[in-house]
């Protein structure tokens, strides 16, 4: 059997955190948090009640659309956690009336052209782990179709001499790297939701990976994009890099579905490596920790890993409890050993009184790292408010913007942060926040909110960006529309609406009509 | 005295070759292509008539604007040798009724205000080096002013922490590394063009830099961007990386002059590098070292300088007859030894039979690359048509793309072509062509066009990109239209519209109204 995906939180079904580990949980957090002792059930699906869908497809397009009820709650919000929250509490009067699933191109435009005639909003839907808001409609008056792109998959095409393959945009993660494993190459691109999210949903959102400094984000790795807007297919040119005017690729790379369905790339793998080291260092300063990992970040040596946990994220991620500061290190080369390039590095991390200890921590940050959306879905039910955000900054801007960022948590009441920086570059770092505070039953949404616009404009005020690898969807709008240079806006405005002419494609995402 | 620019050629006037050096050059080109021996005068400029400028700025912008003869003339075209020969010619009846000179950005905004309000079109010149038609006017029944940024100019701000300058748009490339050096700084970005071109036109034309991998083109190293638009100014968020939505500083890098006056820029700086190793290497066989370059470009090891000169080019750049092949390597940091990686470099290149050989090709080959913008200026009045042209493409492009471009040059008459690798990509290189081909007076340019359209139309059809890194301009606008994805195009006209609702800015370049 299949395994199963959890149409409430987080992932696998049969990951989710219950019993035993709710009541573990709830003791771990207790100390620090009122935990008031209920556990939000998972509503029950079977007595779950939609709206009926106000629209009905062409019976040309019957057959790619469904309107049952799971497929319809399951895609009515993202991943985040007020998205949890809100399905927790059966909050799902703003489901998609339909639920379409086209497999090839020709089906993606009849979709955008039925809707462009009745005026049913599509929602671009790769896997669906938004967590800004960017894959739910909030427009209750208006009918939409979640577009899920799962069917649109599949590695097609490899290049094995210019290193580069041909990936249609709805393929998963782990279904990529299967792909190109018989090659003997990858993509590396590994977002914290790698399991559960798409090539095309990381074009759209500009999705972080793997690399900690160099080609951080997915856009550095995409060489060609295709995309069915409802004017019509395009295709950009294969070329390596190019001056030929603005790049058209950037267009679609944070466009977030408002100005088509990206359907394939063609994107830049490499060999596998394999040559890597690793080190961990310990910081009792956490100054220290910031200028080693500025001065590792300006060297050069670009590590594919320069995580650097914060007390509180070492002590929570880790298991560190002393106050320290933990740099997670890491090196990789699929031509040449790298162990000079680390002991250059740890030579900086000792130049700032870093010092080099046991791998353990990191293997365990590790294993939180990819346990911590099952945890805080856990959390959601003990009532507790967890939740992350993130940005990035010059490195000037970095100390005044941290402590405003932790001020406008703690000032929240019961409320603490934990910082890691996920990725660095000569100029900045990006820091990534897990925010946990104690909630209120019915009001932890609103309790979200109000820290999150608290935070926001704090990093707003310091000069960091809404988002450095999250996206914008609906959630970070307000602050977006203030980052964005007005004339920018303009244009962006203008290019939408000389695309998507009759306005539906995602709309409240990005621009307003 | 300060130094004087060509008014009709490249670079420094006293440069440019004359007498015996144009004798010389005339016997060195004779064995291979007809030399007349005639020697195209260079017009007297106080022979030089002008029309009269067709319009008159307002009094309160007078100040800021001259028609004297010899800005104008300086100002008709960019440096292409189809300028040069035209400007030989005294073909100067499109040259500019007007070059402005704005001191700020109120100025710039008021003269884009005045020409909206009349219509004047509104040509955006940095240090007018394009090569791609891209600052001058077609359009004879229009008339235009020259805005020259050079008054823009200035280190202006350092941000040593984050490793950030704040530089005005028309600083040109010796002041910015001024302005940087006494903090042991530099943007290290030199295109050829580098004395001679401003930081707002690399940005406007995304033009290629210093390092052969990875941070090619100044888009990467461009943290901010300032513009003055027709509807306002735009300026962007001051961070390292972000995910809010289409990044905005794309859609003004390539944007040649259409879409608003870049006014300045934070660049992303770097300490001075105090490590370097160099080395060159021999290929008897072409494919070889082209094997061994893609090798090396696909190594991770991010050589700063990875230059194959083919054995046309290492003939004539680099002394070199033996018909071999040249790769020029070079490693580079300001944090450590860059030895090793060199000695990895080499060892790949033995891998496919090369054999490092002396520097001293490299440095002849350096010394004639900075020289030869003024030779194809003394070979342009001797009547020999040479000009260059370069694109992209992914390596398994690149043999048939090589082969249909060379053929096409050669097939146009006594002509021949040397290619070399200016920059390279784990997916491609960028091959850059230098022809030389038999002229007739009176109709150099004509000979220069239909070579340019035949090797266009074989990159094009090749997958190769219009320009790696010389910019569209007037000159790729056929290519260009067709390599550029049609709803691409939709948008980019519907954000021209939008930006430049008069239609004065650079008409003619990248859109048409």
């Amino acid at each position: 059997m299949a395994r199963e995906r959890s149409w409430w939180g987080w992932g696998w079904a049969d990951e989710a955190v219950h019993g035993a580990g709710l009541a573990d949980l709830a003791a771990r957090v207790a100390p620090f948090l009122p935990v008031d002792g209920d556990i939000a059930p998972v509503p029950d699906l079977a007595a779950v009640s939609l709206p009926p869908p106000r629209v009905r497809p062409p019976d040309s397009l019957a057959h790619l659309c469904t309107s049952r009820t799971r497929e319809r709650a399951a895609h009515t919000y993202g991943k985040a956690y007020r998205d949890v929250v809100r399905t927790l509490r059966g909050d799902l009067a703003t489901a998609p009336d339909l639920v379409a699933r086209p497999g090839d191109e020709a089906e993606v435009a009849a979709i955008l052209d039925w809707a462009g005639s009745t005026g049913v909003a599509v929602v671009p839907y790769g896997g669906g782990t938004s967590v800004v808001g960017g894959v739910e409609l909030r427009d209750r008056a208006r009918p939409w179709v979640s577009l899920d792109t799962g069917r649109l998959d599949g590695v097609v095409e490899i290049d094995a001499v210019s290193l580069a393959a041909r990936v249609r945009a709805g393929t998963y993660g782990p279904a990529i790297e299967d792909g190109l494993r018989p090659h003997g190459l990858t993509l590396r691109h590994f977002p914290q939701s790698f399991e559960f999210s798409t090539l095309g949903g990381w074009i759209a959102t500009r999705a972080g990976g793997h690399y900690a400094t160099g080609y951080t984000h997915i856009d550095d790795l995409v060489q060609a994009v295709r995309a069915v807007t409802p004017i019509g297919v395009a295709q950009s040119a294969r070329v390596p890099s190019s001056a030929a005017g603005p790049a058209p690729d950037r267009l679609w790379l944070g466009s977030e579905g408002t100005l088509g369905v990206v359907t394939e790339a063609w994107v830049r793998v490499r060999r596998r490596p394999r040559f890597t080291a690793r080190a961990t260092m310990t910081f009792t300063e956490y100054d220290d920790a910031v200028a080693a990992t500025r001065d590792v970040a300006q060297s050069g040596l670009g590590p594919a890993n320069c995580r650097l946990l914060d007390p509180t994220e070492s002590a929570l991620g880790a298991g560190v409890a002393d106050g320290t500061s933990r740099l997670l290190l890491a090196f990789e080369s699929a031509d040449a050993p790298v162990d000079a390039a680390l002991a250059r590095a740890t030579d900086i991390g000792q130049a700032h009184s870093g010092r080099s200890t046991s791998e353990e921590t990191a293997r365990e940050w590790r294993g939180s790292f990819l346990r911590a959306p099952y945890l805080r879905d856990g959390l959601a039910r003990l009532g507790v408010v967890v939740e992350t955000f993130e940005t990035a900054c010059t490195w000037s801007a970095f100390p005044a913007l941290h402590a405003a960022v932790i001020q406008s948590v703690v000032s929240a009441g019961p409320a603490f942060a934990a910082c890691r920086f996920t990725h660095v570059y000569p100029d900045g770092p990006a820091p990534y926040y897990t925010v946990y505070a104690a909630g209120r039953r019915g009001a932890e949404v609103e309790i979200w909110d109000g820290i999150k616009a608290r935070v926001s404009e704090a990093i707003l005020a310091q000069g960091g960006t809404i988002t450095h690898h999250h996206a914008v969807g609906r959630d970070h709008r307000p602050w977006y529309d203030r980052e964005r240079p007005e004339p920018f806006a303009v244009a962006l405005r203008a290019a939408k609406a000389a695309l998507d002419p009759y306005g539906i494609l995602n709309p409240g995402v990005l621009i307003d009509p």
